[in-house]
Order: C-alpha cells, then sequence, then structure tokens
C-alpha cells in the first residue's frame, strides 16, 4: 500500500519482475486492501501467483517511526514484516515509510549481532565498471568503527549475492589515501579492516570521485555522509542531464541533431535510469527487507523484488553471521586492551 | 612554481585574466625562478605589469605540511604569502601543495578570529540558478557547531564579494529537513544561527541534492563531509559526461547528429567548464590566499586571480570581521550558562 501509487505500481512491479528477472517458483503475498490489489491483480494476469493478505489500516508515508512501531500493529506494512518473521516469506520489499520500515523491521526480525544498532541502507551505484555498492546512505548518524567494520562484511556479502561479484574489493570512504587521513573513525576501521581475520578483499581508503570511477566494489561510509553523497550525486545527475536536455532543445539545428542521435541517446539514459538500480535493502537485520524508492515506476519496483529474491536464495545470511562473529571476537579480545577505542557490543 | 604546469600556465593565467575579467590598476608579484618567469612574460606580453621575485627554492607538490612550514622559508610559496603578510600584496593565489599552503598561510598570517582553528577552502558550485558557495570542502575533519556557524559568515561574506550576491541565502547540509535530524553539531549550528544576533539570511537544513538546485546560495558542512560531497560531484559529472561521449561517438549516425548539435553542446559544456569555477579561497585568514587547482589550465587560473582581487577589494574582511565578533559574544555568553556546548574560544 506505500509509496506514491499503492497497489497501481507494486502489481504491475510483480510483473516486471517475472518478465525481467524471471523468478521461478516465486510466489507474492501482498498486504493490503483488497479492493485496490484484486483488480490490479486480474488486470496484470497474477491471480494464480499471488495471494492477497486483506488489512485495511496503513502505515501514512509522513507518519512518525515511533508512532507507527506504537500503532502500526495489523498494517500492511506490520504484517508483510511479519511473515518473514514467521517465515512464511523469505524477505519483504516496500515502498512505503523509510522510517517506520527501519523501526518496524527492527522490532520484529531484530539485528542479525549483538553488535548492531541499526540497520543499514545500500545504494546500487552505476559507475564505469558496473555497479558499486555504498552504505549506509540510511541517514544514520555517526557511526563508529565497528559500525563501518560491519557495513564493510554486510555489503561485501550483498555484493556477491545481488551482483554476482566473486571477490568484492571494499573500500573506505575517505578525504585521501593515505593512512593519517581522516577521522578517528575511519582511521581505526581502516586499521581493524586491514588487520582484522576477515578474508576481506580491503583495498584501503578511497575518495569521492573513486565511486563514480568503480575503483572498488564496495565503498563503505557513514550513514551521515553517504547520504549525503548519495543525493549530492543524484542532484549533479539531473543538473548535467537537465542542460543536456536544455542544449538539445535549444533551437533546430540543436532539435535536428538530437533526433538523428536518439537511439544512442536513448541507450545512455537507460544505463542511469533510476529504476534499473532501485531497491536498498536493510542490512543488519534477522531477515531481508528491502526499501523501494517510493516515486519508483513498475520496473523500479521489479528491481527492488530482484534484490530481495536474490539475497533470499543466496548464502548471504550465513557469510554475514560468520564475519560478525569474528568482528565480535576482535572487539572482545581487543576493547579491554585498550587498543581499540570502538564501543564494544553490550 | 607549483601545480602540474608551473609558469608556463600560471603566466598565461595573468593574460587571461587581464583579458577576461579587466582587472584595472592590478599589478603582479611573480615568485620563483627567474629564468622560468621571464620568458613567458615577455612570450605574453606582460613584462610592464608583472614583477618577479626571484628565488630558486621551492615547496614540492609532495612534501607534508610540517616539513614545509619547518623548511620552507624562502620558497616561492612562502614569500608570496609573506608579501599579504607586509602589505606588499593584497592576496596571493597559489596552484601548489595545499597543504603546505594552508600550514604556511597560518603560520605566517594568523587565522582572524581566536575561535577559529584552521582556514577553510570554499568551492563554487554550478547550479540550476547560478553559482553556490559551499564551505569546507577542504578535507578538514570534525567541524563543531562553532567551526559550522563561522563557516556560514565567511562563506555569506564571500558570496557577496565574489558572485554579487545582495543578501546571500545560507544552508546547512544535513540528511534531512526535520529539526530533530542530524548529528548533535548540526543540531546545535542550527539553533545558533537561527536565533543567534548575525543578521544572516538564514534558511535551515538542506539537503545534498539541493546544492545543484540551488536551493541557497551558500551551503555549509564540515571538510569531511563537503570534500566527499565535492569530489563525488565531480565523480558523477565526469562519469555523465563520459556516458553521452560514448552514446554520441558510439555508430555513423550518432555521430551526424552530434555533429549537428555541436554548437549546443559546446555552449552546454561550458556551463559545467571546471576552468570557469576554479579558485578555492581560505577564508579564515587574516589575508586573501586563494588556492588554484593544480591541473587548471590559464584560463582556470585567471579565475582563480579573479577571486583574489575581488576578496581584496570588498569589505569582505571587515564584514567578517564584525560578525565573528558577534560569534565569540554568543559563545562567551551562553556557553557559562551551559546551554551551547561547543568548544569556546581559548
Amino acid at each position: 500500500m506505500g509509496g506514491d501509487h499503492g497497489p497501481s505500481v507494486v502489481v504491475p512491479g510483480v510483473r516486471s519482475y517475472l518478465r525481467t528477472h524471471g523468478g521461478q517458483g516465486v510466489r507474492f503475498l501482498l498486504h493490503g486492501d483488497e479492493a485496490a490489489i484484486a483488480p490490479e491483480l486480474s488486470r496484470c494476469g497474477l491471480t494464480e501467483l499471488c495471494e492477497i493478505r486483506h488489512t485495511d489500516k496503513v502505515v501514512a508515508m509522513d507518519e512518525k517511526p515511533a508512532q507507527a512501531m506504537r500503532r502500526g500493529k495489523g498494517s500492511s506494512l506490520w504484517n508483510a514484516i511479519e511473515a518473514v518473521k514467521t517465515g512464511e516469506a523469505g524477505g519483504v520489499v516496500s515502498a512505503g515509510n523509510t522510517g517506520a520500515l527501519m523501526a518496524i523491521s527492527k522490532l520484529i526480525l531484530r539485528m542479525a549481532a549483538p553488535g548492531l544498532e541499526r540497520p543499514a541502507i545500500v545504494a546500487s551505484w552505476p559507475t564505469f565498471k558496473g555497479v558499486t555498492a555504498v552504505l549506509d546512505v540510511g541517514a544514520n548518524i555517526g557511526s563508529d568503527a565497528e559500525q563501518l567494520v560491519e557495513f564493510a562484511i554486510m555489503g561485501e556479502a550483498f555484493q556477491t549475492a545481488v551482483h554476482g561479484v566473486a571477490r568484492p574489493s571494499i573500500g573506505l570512504l575517505n578525504v585521501g589515501s593515505e593512512d593519517m587521513k581522516g577521522n578517528e573513525q575511519v582511521k581505526e576501521a581502516h586499521a581493524i579492516l586491514r588487520d582484522g581475520p576477515f578474508e576481506l578483499n580491503y583495498q584501503g581508503f578511497v575518495e569521492g570521485d573513486d565511486i563514480g570511477k568503480g575503483t572498488v566494489d564496495v565503498v563503505v561510509t557513514d550513514g551521515f555522509t553517504g547520504n549525503i553523497a548519495l543525493k549530492t550525486a543524484e542532484g549533479t545527475a539531473r543538473y548535467v542531464s537537465a542542460l543536456l536536455r536544455e542544449a538539445l532543445t535549444s533551437n533546430l539545428q540543436a532539435k535536428l541533431g538530437a533526433a538523428i542521435a536518439m537511439p544512442a541517446l536513448r541507450r545512455m539514459r537507460e544505463k542511469i535510469d533510476p529504476s534499473a538500480i532501485n531497491g536498498g535493502p536493510l542490512l543488519g537485520l534477522k531477515g531481508i527487507v528491502v526499501k523501494s524508492h517510493g516515486g519508483a515506476d513498475a520496473k523500479g519496483f521489479g528491481n527492488a523484488i530482484r534484490i530481495a529474491v536474490d539475497l533470499a536464495r543466496s548464502d548471504y545470511m550465513t557469510k554475514v553471521g560468520a564475519n560478525l562473529g569474528r568482528l565480535e571476537a576482535v572487539f572482545d579480545h581487543a576493547a579491554p586492551a585498550g587498543e581499540i577505542s570502538g564501543d564494544t557490543p553490550q
């Protein structure tokens, strides 16, 4: 029921997923208002593969997370997450209220390790070399060194499960590449990743322009910086695209040139099409939760479904569990000696 | 002598400044190797307006700031800054080692107020509405609330002096626009800017995509986030431009279309030409210091000169001095009462 469009995008999103990504054997539970969902299902010819779980109650897009937690029980969002908890569903995809999705997921599913505080959101970022996973972009604030290492562990497993990279390279976002650069959290996380027992392909510090270059497969950063970097990049891409559109419609000659080059320009547009990279998983939970952009179209929602299915079918959970265990050992071992000052799990 | 090209760009940069920006009455002291500078000066016909201050000594591009401070005396960088201190020059422009420029400027010129710790670097960011000043992008780390307020004060005066905006609007970069969003520093700076005695046109929080939209004239952020946002935006612009180039050369038909639309595409390229916005002043010093990108061409270096001249000829210093005085009053007054927890000036 969430997002800007509700069932009129979610149901065609299921169809788009099945057409584009196959999805043999995948079935869908659709939580929400049966009267709104059923007509969409028959229109899309999906009544066989989908089952409606009716509820009248919805979490509004502008509801505060704390309020949603208190009052959300029985809502479509709540029930969808509950189905993951009970094992009935392998994962949940929502275009709804991000704060509420995060808070209720944490409440119902719980975090995957005692050291984890809040889920991290991953952005799949188009680059010269393919797609780089950037996390956290979820507007969490103030990640300490331990959290940054957790992001590296989860981002690596995500990149393998969803983008099929066998041994993803990992970089830590910083303002320079030398060891002495950056704030304390970044320097400490750098030391742990470099010397820790994680069997990660850690490449050291990267800078802002390395994201678009595709220098590494996974870029790790705190939720404050990551969210600002992501939105700044979106703003920049929009600005350059608008300048291009303006230039190519500025006079008759430009319009003629644009018309002739249109097939090539269209292929270019597909490469930076937001719907091709839509779907930000909330990592660190005991269950698969994927956030679709509220304004995503059917193709975009279909891609968010693909991410959820790929994660659910992979060994992502096992792999992350193993490395998070190693991380806790690092902190249990090192913290009493005073060598590592990050928060230890309580 | 600094930057990737030395006098072969600096001297044509002076010519570009004079041709493009007029600069009536401006004269130049060129510090460095006479044997390298003199031929460039006669080639560019600038022997009248420029005076060479010879020195053999240079600060290398990869020299550490601490080393440059110890050993830099008598170098071209040192002498150029010294000339600002003595009042012989109204400002200094350098394409050299950024860390050394910052450290030696601070040593020779000193900070403009006791609360200021390090210079802030401003980026002039092209937007839908013109140019927005973003600071700090200088890879400083961990700015507290007081520093963020200082950035707002200095950025406002800069925007008026250099980009001619009468009453610049100011935004604080954050992960959301509600009062409760963000880390402690950002929330505290928000309260001071909103309620303080600065007569600033403060508009509240802005997000990453507001920079490119030109929502405000000045965007304030800490040096860590600002540096990453700037480099991420540069990387994104480069990525989109490369996709466009690739698309328009992908086959004969696309090439034909591109050739026809070329005049319009060329005008577009000028709008995002880095040399048109080159020149990042180091704000907060008792003197005008402008950093040119090391790889800037003559046009870019000329633009950095323009920024230095505009700042030197404006009432920037007086205006900043007045508002920094008010800021100190805020902290002297409020800190003992425990209401504002930022560092007070020592």
